[in-house]
């Protein structure tokens, strides 16, 4: 359910890195390179590659890279390069510190990983920044909101076969109920309105990443790209987390819902570089 | 800081389950041999002993624990020889089960535990019992307890010596108004009174895992001990639980507050097997 592509035969790491450092180098960045080299390597290898530049030339790939670019193509460059781990802290780390009640990152990432990559990613923020992800949750956030949150980016979720089919109808026939009698005070559902429906509308989307997360992220990507101006934000964490996941489901999802090609509109509404590497990581020209 | 003792050569593990094998064999069992064996040999051999008891046996070292023994020895026998994240797991889900507001073993194994061994203890959780402690323990409590237990027993602390000592000290001072101010349905505190203040009491404690555990399970194992009729099932829990981890600063803090030493009021509280496999794990005679 990956979009990425892969040479022929994949050159070994100590050339990757040679051939980084070559269009790191002379007169202006080669992006090409760049984008040909890691567009078109999973997360193990980009791990190698960092670990093996790191030895090789005695410099942080991430901080050349940093310093090399620029602008859209550099964040999704970054992003894409990062292990994924270490990308959902930094993206969680980012959304707690711009927080607003309409930035839905934080429920994102707590609902669209398995327990063991949220596990992860938890670990990480704690070697990156020193302090627990739940932590910066309950900081940064208030009211319902926080009580939500919390307990979503704390969550540890059994994710066995054996349901207890009982408990679950039961369950579903309690917040059918509180739902029916707009009983949104209901401790298990806690969904009073607000003003601006936001509450809802984060409630509904936590509910659709845990039951078909390719729906809500054809939706992410949708509202991005007709957005006046892309939202190249949403646009690039959705194709740097999701490429190596299940960007294939997301790209069927897209052309049947917007009877366009996820592909073609990415063409339509960005450009450059940052296109090429959006493109690559999507797995255009392949199909 | 554990007060386990080991024999001069500790027998391969093949003699510890044949011998293990012999206990339960013939006319009665042999406590003593058992108590032997399980009380001198820590986690990992432990461990190693049950997978090579099945290995050659063909049954369960549990089940035939099980099988051979009764009540209080049974209890603290099984508990001891579970590994320690099975063991937390099998605790949790047994406090779930019968939980009441003064049930304070959720907040005990959340608090006392360290990030990783409480991850373990959830991931166990789920091997076993096929569900999530979080989902659990949120069944089974309702109002200030869940939202006090909840966050407990899901967090993954930072542990790390990196303390953010500004954010530290404000929030100090914003617990210490609310505190004076009485306000205590303040979120980051809710401290609502209950009629038997058994919030308030849960609260205390949670600190006090928190920061002094050694004087919270020296508490535990004072009022379990004072009691009419000894809390075999406290006594159990805090020695099996804590052998391997900090028995010794827990018994030196016992002495302390009670001037009596932990083995010499085991010995005048319980009797038998019990208080031998008690005595055994608190390292009696060694010192």
């Amino acid at each position: 359910m990956s979009t990425l592509t892969f040479p022929a035969t994949t050159p070994s790491v100590a050339e990757d890195c040679e051939q980084l450092r070559k269009a790191f180098g002379g007169w202006g960045t080669n992006e090409g390179l760049i984008i040909s080299i890691l567009a078109h390597r999973d997360a193990a290898q980009r791990r190698l590659i960092q670990q093996t530049y790191a030895e090789t030339y005695g410099e942080d790939l991430l901080k050349a890279l940093n310093k090399e670019l620029s602008n859209d193509f550099e964040r999704v460059v970054l992003l894409w390069t990062l292990d994924p781990a270490e990308r959902d802290a930094f993206l969680a780390n980012e959304a707690t510190k711009k927080w607003t009640s309409s930035n839905q990152v934080l429920m994102e990432i707590a609902c669209t990983r398995s327990s063991h990559q949220l596990l992860l990613a938890r670990q990480a923020y704690h070697a990156r920044f020193k302090k627990s992800l739940e932590e910066d949750v309950a900081y940064h956030t208030s009211g319902d909101f926080r009580k939500l949150l919390v307990p979503l980016v704390s969550s540890y979720r059994y994710e066995g076969d054996e349901v207890n089919m009982t408990l679950a109808k039961s369950e579903a026939k309690i917040l059918h109920e509180k739902i029916s009698e707009k009983a949104y005070n209901y401790e298990d559902l806690d969904l009073k309105t607000d003003p601006k429906d936001e509450f809802l509308a984060i409630l509904r989307a936590t509910i659709k990443c845990l039951t078909c997360p390719e729906k809500y992220f054809e939706k992410v990507l949708r509202l991005a790209i007709n957005k006046r101006g892309t939202d190249e934000g949403a646009l690039t964490r959705v194709v740097t987390t999701r490429a190596e996941v299940d960007m294939k489901i997301i790209k069927d999802e897209y052309h049947r819902r917007n009877s366009i090609p996820l592909d073609r509109a990415i063409v339509k509404d960005t450009h450059g570089d940052y296109e090429k590497m959006l493109l690559a990581l999507i797995g255009h020209g392949d199909a």
